[in-house]
């Protein structure tokens, strides 16, 4: 079952050379969730493989242009290539008019419904459900409002252990049950416990984006036990006191954070231009949180 | 003297994996133009190591998102890199309203200022002039109003033979008249004539830049004799309906225009991704103009 994040920008707000501004694409069994949409994002999806047509929801952070300043470019390219289908934007509730208006001179013949969902600045939201995943908008601490995503998994269900279920000789209507928890009484009284019945489900994997952020516990048990975490580390500690001032974290905080949060995995990125050697920043963070490791356009990482 | 154009962006519509949408940059005696710009243009100017802030006038030809799409990423990169000085921006008239709505929701705090020139859609203007250049728009012939730009070194005069200068001992203040032109005349009324007093001037140099456009004659003069031509080739032969329908031209008619105008060198681009092999819509052009070259991102052009 594919659970896999791809990063197709991981520059703050300066793109350089290698890194564009960001933008990530999850895959979770095949539903492609564009993930902020820095300039440029058209082309990375392009070198990234991923077929523009199967991305029916994009989630954007916040109104800042490396963001989002991709966006009138795949919102155009997408109506040239023919799509019909809606086309689902979570943002802040100013984007419909801002991009609105500025596609309007532009795309006069869009093919396709864009569907603008306004995110809540004041609290966790479920804001996207279907019968795989769950995707919640919950605030993050930044100059202006912004949003952090956590894409959920559902629950999963154990299956049934088929070698159990023939010796048992457990009638087709009863397994559901058993599916759900059950155990299972034979014909002779019996008792079967449902451990024996079943193999165990795996965990529902989850996936957190938190760019761009002060440092913040706030919603620490939303994230909780997170597979994969992204935190943007915009400065090293040394410059704690500007990532306060610009609503940023830091390196080690970014780590702190995972430490927090028990997840299995941190990512970070979003460096300032302002560090020769980025390394010193993935090393800053592994002081807090040794699974961590960097976001570099176009890296890849299954869940 | 350079006099250098790079192609930061050759891709139509459609940006693939390694072309960009249009922009390019021209270096005329270290100032720095560019002609449109396409999502993507700052980090193609990175990847060209064009300096930023070098940067004070942008052409655009018209109206269409693969031609300008990249002018918010490029503003507000030029903010946070402290520029001061104000950019010239030349365009069609509704440029300002469009583009200032938009970016005025995301830069509040713009450190300079932009000063918007209308373009004329019905007549050649001289648009920008120093003591080095003259920048010229004319119409195109496309679905919206376009305009081409051409760039003009000023009229080279000749140099003094310093030899000649001194057998003839010609005084200092009689010098400026034989650069103008002057014959000289001895103390013993021997005339000597100006070109055995000077070394002849080399020819100013001329670059037309043509996208997008169907193909049209109308100023041919205009760009007579250009040293290069770049001339947008969207479609092949083959597809030549296609190319009147959309107001684009084919490779053989960029070819003929290069000749027409009795261009030293061509360049091609703009290709409509429907051709697998590009190397067809430069072979078409060639069987017109020999001299033609195709435009690749970050390819460079000394004229």
């Amino acid at each position: 079952m594919t659970f896999n994040l791809k990063i197709l920008g991981s520059a703050s707000a300066l793109p350089t050379k290698n890194r564009f501004t960001t933008a990530q694409v999850l895959n979770v069994h095949e539903r492609f969730f564009l993930i902020d949409c820095g300039e440029g994002t058209q082309i990375q999806l392009r070198k990234a493989s991923v077929k523009f047509l199967k991305i029916n929801h994009i989630f954007i952070s916040h109104m800042h242009g490396d963001h989002m300043f991709g966006l009138p470019g795949v919102i155009s390219t997408f109506s040239l290539l023919g799509r019909k289908s809606p086309l689902h934007i979570y943002a802040n509730k100013d984007l419909k008019t801002v991009l609105g208006n500025f596609l309007g001179y532009f795309e006069k013949n869009i093919n396709y419904e864009i569907v603008y969902h306004s995110l809540d600045n004041e609290k966790p939201e479920k804001i996207f459900e279907d019968d795989k995943v769950e995707v919640i908008s919950f605030p993050l601490k930044h100059r202006v409002p912004c949003c952090g995503f956590l894409f959920k998994e559902k629950e999963i269900q154990p299956q049934l252990n088929m070698k159990a279920v023939e010796t048992f000789d457990i009638p087709v209507n009863y397994r559901r049950l058993i599916k759900a928890g059950k155990d299972f009484t034979t014909p002779d009284g019996e008792i079967v416990p449902n451990s024996k019945l079943v193999i165990p489900a795996r965990t529902a994997k989850k996936y957190a984006f938190l760019s761009d952020t002060a440092y913040s516990e706030k919603y620490i048990d939303l994230v909780k036990e997170a597979d994969l975490i992204y935190h943007e580390a915009t400065f090293l500690e040394e410059d704690r006191k500007m990532a306060k001032a610009t609503g940023h974290s830091t390196a080690k905080e970014a780590g702190l954070f995972a430490r927090k949060c028990k997840a299995r995995k941190l990512i970070i990125g979003h460096y300032s231009t302002r560090y020769k050697k980025f390394s010193c920043l993935l090393d800053e963070a592994k002081t807090e949180f040794v699974n961590t490791d960097e976001a570099r356009d176009l890296s890849s990482f299954d869940i």
